[in-house]
């Protein structure tokens, strides 16, 4: 086998044709162990940019990553408390999406064992690995030992992915970021699919965003990666579902670190956001529904619903925290309190309806401290915003909009006048996207 | 300006743009400085597969490879005799295409000044430089000053392309050999391009050869190169006019590296093969009309005629031979007689009309010692065939075929298995392609 004539086969010569498995084995192996230089990799994956993957293919990509690494492997371990199903949540990233969060602990209720991996902020997006550090002593990067033996307690932990898991989606990605090869939906299924099975889940629920705060800006688009991540993780032998949501405006209040914390805890409360509820509430349900623990997704929203009225769910996220290195204690007294002193108010400009533009907001956190803009940046944890007023609101000129809470007094300034753009006044009323457009399944 | 934005431009996001001059300029000049690493230009070449390249953007390209070397001017010399316009021919690549060996005498005779560079062999097609390497004490690497000279003594001179020109072309084009990236029209016009015209030619003069044994295996295929190749070299201000030709069989009846020497005495003698004759004479002519020498091609194919008829245009080439360092008289003494002694006779295996596929004989050719296997690979003087019959022609079974040489006993025994294939017996006539398809300007 060449690489030379793998590519071309890709390509079209002049018609491109379907890569056996043992192709992209060759492909993905060879750039792993650098018998197959960069160069090529790049010129294969523009290829594949262009003419795509069949589901087929994708699969295969995906599991010749998958196996470039550790792969976990939760099964056969009954007896330390280990039972499976195990299901996992995916979400393409968005602006203010905490859902993790609450989500792990409402699912583990309903008995679902949830082994969450998670990764770090990436541009205007939040991480919920950095919102989680910002929990004083939570610790995010678990042993493989500490993982299996919280979600066997406690029927989740939270985790960041070690570097041996798929370092063939580390090296290729990096290779794509860099070579215009980024945007293309079989390549982004594979590196999202490579690292969730090699996390060792049976089932996975995947929440695509679309919109200005998405990475696919239209339904479209979204519907295209959804069916792809669906389909391929079928093919793989996975109970895949996914959800389209909206991602134009920020979702829930609050936006930031701790305050996405703060937030999440107010969900378990019973106080959360009302579209922070109905989408963790429909994924959640929807991984009970996977791992066979409801017979319907109505059965799981009303299990949801007694998970966090009856305070089992808030129990399992304080004992979580605990568990992971955090004081729930304290987290529970600085409720309400913990806020950057350097704070501003943001006015309505005009009368209207409201705005607010995710992506402009997500812009506008990386300014307040809350992401970042190079990967060895640091994330500050109380930086962020809390909205008075959403999306669709009637809002009079010099009523208040939001609080903004900055790292310093410079990204204060920086923040607050990226947040004005993020914000705009319509004179008609706005038609909000439904939360949840579709469900791929 | 960024490497990866102007890969995405021309990728599409989500539609392609026409890259400016200054955005080709950077890929190149850093591709060259090493500032633009492989993998960003294999990825980059592959989106130009992808998406073409506009006529300016090939001429953009064209230009800043050419600037990446030397350029040869050879105006502002006319005190050393080197009047102009200067022309040279460029075939894409045949099987016994040896036509710039009696053009560039005859040309000369009509007053063209032409300054040719040419290749080795590639693959299956034969190279100039090869040929002219079997006149014993021939010298192909002149010095600039040497190429000057003998062009402005005898009207022409035959070199290799230094090191010093277009190192841009060398780079990429190594790149595009294992990365899938070499049959796209915009980079092949680049390639062929900017070579040329940094010899310092004024014009140019395209034989663009289609079917089995050229390049472009359809007459579309070639007209889609030689319009981009014609179009683009007007772009950049050159005259420019290309022939689409046939190359289904072989032209003239020997091919080998002597052999074509010797064939191409023939025709400078009156006595070659038709086709041979036709196509030199059609790029002649069209030589002397970009040179503005003639008014028409039918005047060009007159003087052409006179040229070889005077004795002119052959002794043209026999003061070539002597002033590149070979000896005319030992060559006409050879003529006829000069053979391997490892001979084979091949004749014709049934009834029927012949047909003798160009690129099946130009493999075979390797085998016999004719061309290369490995760019490391030597080719031998004296291998090669003599067509006592052509395509079309009746033969019986039995009939003489043909003479085959080889550089030694095994090659030859590969090399007449291979010939065998590379002939069939049709039962019906065969319909012969035109030998000069179409002109493009």
């Amino acid at each position: 086998m060449r690489a030379a004539d793998i590519i071309i086969k890709k390509r079209g010569n002049p018609t491109p044709q379907p890569l056996t498995k043992e192709e992209i084995q060759f492909m993905v192996d060879g750039y792993v162990a650098k018998t197959i230089p960069d160069y090529q990799m790049s010129a294969f994956l523009m290829a594949i940019y262009f003419n795509g993957m069949s589901f087929e293919e994708t699969a295969a990509l995906t599991d010749c990553m998958l196996h470039s690494g550790e792969i976990i492997n939760l099964h056969g371990k009954e007896n330390l408390g280990l039972k499976g199903p195990f299901v996992d949540k995916h979400s393409t990233g968005g602006v203010g999406d905490k859902i993790s969060i609450p989500l792990a602990p409402i699912a583990a209720c309903l008995g679902v064992q949830i082994p969450m991996m998670s990764g770090r902020g990436l541009g205007h997006t939040g991480g919920t690995l950095d919102k989680l550090e910002s929990i004083t002593g939570y610790k995010v990067a678990l042993s493989p030992q500490e993982f299996e033996q919280l979600i066997a307690q406690n029927g989740y932990a939270m985790t960041g992915q070690t570097q041996k898991i798929v370092p063939a989606d580390r090296l290729m990605y990096a290779l794509r970021d860099v070579t215009g090869t980024v945007e293309s939906i079989p390549l982004i299924t594979a590196s999202i699919l490579s690292k969730k099975v090699a996390e060792g889940s049976d089932a996975l629920v995947f929440d695509v965003k679309y919109g200005s705060g998405a990475f696919m800006k239209t339904p479209a688009a979204a519907e295209n990666l959804a069916t792809s991540l669906v389909k391929t993780a079928q093919a793989m032998g996975k109970k895949a579902v996914a959800l389209l949501t909206d991602m134009e405006t920020p979702l829930g209040l609050k936006t930031g670190n701790y305050l996405e914390i703060e937030e999440s805890l107010e969900c378990l409360q019973g106080n959360g956001p009302k579209d922070v509820m109905e989408l963790t509430y429909a994924l959640a349900s929807r991984m009970a529904l996977l791992a066979g623990k409801v017979a319907s997704i109505e059965e799981g929203l009303e299990l949801c619903k007694q998970a966090v009225n009856s305070g089992r769910a808030l129990e399992k996220f304080l004992k979580n925290v605990d568990d992971q290195g955090g004081d729930s204690k304290k987290l529970l007294e600085q409720q309400g309190k913990r806020r950057s002193p350097f704070h501003a108010q943001l006015n309505a400009e005009s009368d209207g309806y409201l705005k607010i533009d995710a992506y402009k907001t997500g812009i506008a956190c990386i300014n307040l401290g809350v992401g970042r803009n190079k990967t060895s940046d640091k994330v500050d944890a109380d930086s962020g915003i809390i909205l008075s007023k959403v999306q669709g609101e009637a809002v009079k000129a010099g009523q208040k909009i939001m609080d903004v809470y900055a790292k310093d007094e410079k990204s204060l300034e920086e923040g607050v006048a990226a947040l004005k753009k993020a914000v705009s006044y319509s004179k008609t009323t706005i038609t909000q996207n439904k939360l949840i457009l579709k469900e791929i399944k």
